[in-house]
């Protein structure tokens, strides 16, 4: 099932190029709770909201998929986590040139650890990469997400899988500069998450996915998940044995080589296999 | 004023020594939204709720402080922001001692860059430090902590203090090692904020606020937010640069000399002159 968030936050469920409405599904779902938090309200209660779309389905308005504008798949994620340098020929490219990776970082992924993005990053694929930094380069890197589904601390690798409530396309957006990741990474517009969550069993081997990225039409970064140094099963595992991880946390799984600059008026065009594809624009700040 | 959560997330005004329960003063606020988020509730909407709580305090029920268990301060942040070497003889410390304090980091507070802290790691000042890595360090390190009370992007130093919310006491635990900072310091139980959140109105000058950390006892670490390499406005007015700040964000201003381990059974007693003070336990994992 591919689950989106649409227009002015309407639930959707895409089949067959279109998007059907199902906001009445969150009628099924606990009321909002403050101060407690539970995750992600959708992402914690996916089985009952799924038998619930089911329910709607056959009877709902839709729209068709290019005429509706997509918001983030996850609404309110409690932590954005990245891994660092999960790809030997992006390892590679990136120690060729140190003067815009910066040499702050140096060892394997286990050595340079996790990274946080802001949750205020986050948009949606229809919004646009804003530059409010003209004079740094900002880069596009297209990643495999994995969205937590369940409440896990100290999960094995072997369990780690049957966390994941889906996946979807990111574009974990990144301006270049000496500060820690957590800051550069975590500018307003660069975490992009679409279009919608593939629920987890419709990915037979998430390590067995094509991803491709455009910028303007010409191939920018073309991989396969099989090429990650850890897998994401590893991943969970390792990051569940520092922090919880809550329904609705985001995994970006890491990038491939191809990384690169982007400026205002380029469209980026990003391809995961049996997730989907989104166009994203890049405007200036202001646009 | 002095807000705090309390025991089963009761809502708590601090006066003369005892905590008054001012929970039905949430009636006054708009219902928690979802998936719309728009920062923390109770901090969004502060000027009501003040006016509210003033309404109820004279009559409600009220508990000594020793016998009440504190929650964090602030329920739900949007992000939780660290400022690192933001103390001239911390710098020195760290330098003498880069196999403890890793080399990685070099440089400035502005070429290190702002760090983030998982929201998940958040707990108040009843919770207990869980030491879940024995086999590595944990460090101590107090700091004042400025609640975001507005929305804000690029505001001005000048304009910065006006949209503090209020201050607390943070401990920014950070566990040792060669990971990311947004990593180490986002163990469970790493972000003590407490006991509560005083209002801006009580601090003329939250550059002129002594503070003091001892371990069993001891004193660990002692100084004057006047110390600071970075001042709060500037911390805003830089951090506004990037990301954009909403209400509930809490930016950790940066720690002093005489960082040092802690282990289980220690009793951290952290104390900000105009703010309060609050005992933290530090246990196994497990007990």
């Amino acid at each position: 099932m591919k689950i989106c968030w649409f227009n002015e936050h309407r639930l959707g469920v895409v089949a067959d190029g279109r998007v059907v409405d199902v906001t009445d599904a969150l009628k099924a779902l606990p009321a909002p709770s403050y101060p407690r938090t539970t995750g992600d309200l959708v992402v914690a209660n996916l089985p009952q909201l799924r038998a619930e779309i089911e329910r709607l389905q056959p009877t709902a308005a839709s729209h068709p998929v290019d005429s509706v504008r997509f918001l983030s798949p996850v609404a309110q994620p409690g932590k954005i986590i990245g891994v660092p340098v999960n790809y030997q020929a992006h390892v590679e490219e990136a120690n060729r040139d140190v003067a815009i990776f910066t040499n702050r970082y140096t060892g394997g992924v286990k050595e340079q650890g996790l990274f946080l993005k802001a949750n205020s990053s986050l948009i949606g694929c229809s919004d646009a990469v804003k530059i409010t930094m003209p004079e740094r380069l900002t880069h596009h890197e297209i990643e495999l997400a994995a969205i937590i589904g369940k409440k896990v601390s100290n999960v094995s690798k072997e369990e780690a899988l049957s966390c994941i409530a889906g996946y979807a396309i990111a574009l974990d957006m990144t301006v270049r500069g000496p500060e820690d990741r957590s800051l550069r990474k975590s500018l307003d517009t660069y975490s992009v998450l679409g279009p919608w969550l593939v629920t987890a069993d419709e990915i037979a081997d998430p390590q067995k996915l094509d991803l491709h990225l455009t910028v303007n039409g010409e191939t920018r970064q073309i991989t396969n998940s099989s090429q990650m140094i850890m897998y994401i099963a590893e991943q969970i595992e390792w990051a569940s044995s520092f922090y919880t991880l809550y329904p609705g946390d985001v995994i970006m799984t890491g990038t491939c080589e191809g990384v690169g600059p982007v400026v205002p008026g380029d469209v980026m065009h990003a391809t995961i296999e049996s997730v989907g594809d989104m166009r994203v624009r890049v405007e200036a700040a202001g646009a």
